[in-house]
């Protein structure tokens, strides 16, 4: 059984290492919080002082960070992990990050005849507490097969997607779908109550059909109660739709509904709601309509 | 068992008034093409040479018609139902039209003593051939309950939304949805493919999550086999979307989603897909960024 190390003992990275731990790997872990490594420490892990000294002691390990520039820094920065890679260890960075950083950091790796995949998951902190996390795969084939049951080991799926970098194009591809489908929704919303029928016997009466989805089924029971707790957070889908139009401007092309998406999160940023749960976009809708909150 | 009127033998109002017919009401039908009327006449329903004469010969008439002013006119125009109506008879427009001629209707009628349900569907011509469309209804409740058994001969599922207009209310917040939903796929599709990944894995991969949907399941693998035959043609969704701007400016609101996914559906039109398949929003998407389709 290899030894496994992870950086990034954050609301899902800490919860993940304990599936890992409890799965009776052995685990090495770092983040720049102390507090998170004692933590781990406390249950079985070991405690490194830098990424450079989990890589040491590693055969692979996993990066859980909030976006491209942190896993670039964890990975290739000072005391980084890079300089306690050596060849036919592995970095499975499960970040959400951007599929161009992705294919970068996975050439980069190759040179040193380091693996790399790019394993974004979705499911958030209850997935990730309860190991029901999805995970979509990109790198190589044989990398993923070596490392299918250790990823399993946090997940209710794992699933390869293709090449490095196709594990973030479909989380990217994901985001996109939900923050559009969650705003039609929350503009319906808007609209039913203003024409004058209830909302929630509008969306009763079409969840059977070609209008139904998981957003309606998970997130429309959150407007209805006002509970915009998270959740996912309105700045982490911010920065995967950045993430997202980064790439398709990277890829010259134009994805106006991510755009539009975009917006109307960034404007509620704007309007204070940035830590709230996604479903919060619904407040746009209310509030350029001047209906009360 | 009260005598009932059919107005409208389209593609979707043709077998819904046979599945009346083999219910075993006795049902008198007019359309503006003889021979529809034929047809029907064939299979055991009264003919009638005007709207106005079905009104006479029925307690209860449906009208299933492209758009509002095919309603108004069947009812209010010359040899309309309401020159063969009386007090206690009853019209159920089940046309997907605006809300605001739904109530108008209502009202109107009202005043003569005679009810009014609008009752739009959803289903598609499938859905009435077998009797498995889903019916979304506003009006008198007592109305509703004394007609859910008639609405019933034609669906699997019929449910009462609220007042008058509830029913088109809630059928155009199933069309917004469904468009900004096809839309965020499509561009999604493009987005995966540009990037470099299979948009057909990284589908499989999200669509247990929670960018899941009816639209996923439904209309992607019309898009992975570039099958854009309808189902639900184009134009038809542009009249729908329209009827929500007609019905949000009317109310006093602005519902941008709906207009941006107005103008792609406009922009598939100007590109001759109107007859096509909305799952055809994909070749906006393709277009605007030098795809080949």
């Amino acid at each position: 059984m290899y030894k496994v190390g992870f950086v990034g003992l954050g609301i899902m990275g800490l919860p993940m290492a304990k599936n890992i731990l409890k799965a009776g790997y052995e685990i090495t872990v770092y983040d720049n919080n102390d507090y998170k490594i004692k933590k781990m420490v406390d249950v079985g892990a070991k405690g490194a002082r830098s990424s450079m000294e989990v890589a040491k002691n590693s055969d692979v390990i996993i990066t859980m960070l909030p976006n491209s520039p942190h896993v670039e820094a964890a990975i290739f920065g000072e005391n980084g992990l890079a300089e306690g890679l050596s060849r036919g260890k592995a970095v499975i960075d499960m970040s959400s990050i951007s599929p161009v950083a992705s294919k970068e950091f996975y050439s980069k790796l190759k040179e040193k005849g380091v693996d790399f995949l790019d394993a974004p998951v979705s499911g958030g902190e209850p997935g990730a507490i309860e190991g029901t996390i999805a995970v979509m795969v990109g790198g190589d084939k044989p990398v993923f097969d070596k490392y299918y049951d250790l990823l399993m080991t946090m997940a209710a799926s794992v699933t390869y997607v293709g090449e490095a970098g196709s594990g973030n194009i479909a989380k990217l591809a994901n985001q996109m779908i939900v923050a559009a489908n969650i705003s039609a929704m929350s503009e319906a919303y808007v609209f039913a109550k203003k024409a004058g029928a209830d909302p929630k016997v509008v969306f009763e009466a079409i969840r059977g059909g070609l209008a139904g989805s998981r957003v309606m089924e998970q997130k429309s029971p959150k407007i209805f109660d006002k509970d915009y707790e998270p959740g996912f957070r309105i700045e982490l889908h911010i920065k995967d739709l950045q993430n997202a139009l980064d790439t398709a401007h990277n890829d010259n092309i134009s994805i106006p509904i991510a755009a539009s998406a975009m917006e109307i999160l960034q404007a509620c940023k704007v309007d204070g709601q940035e830590k709230k749960d996604h479903s919060a976009i619904v407040k746009f809708f209310e509030k350029i309509n001047n209906i009360e909150v």
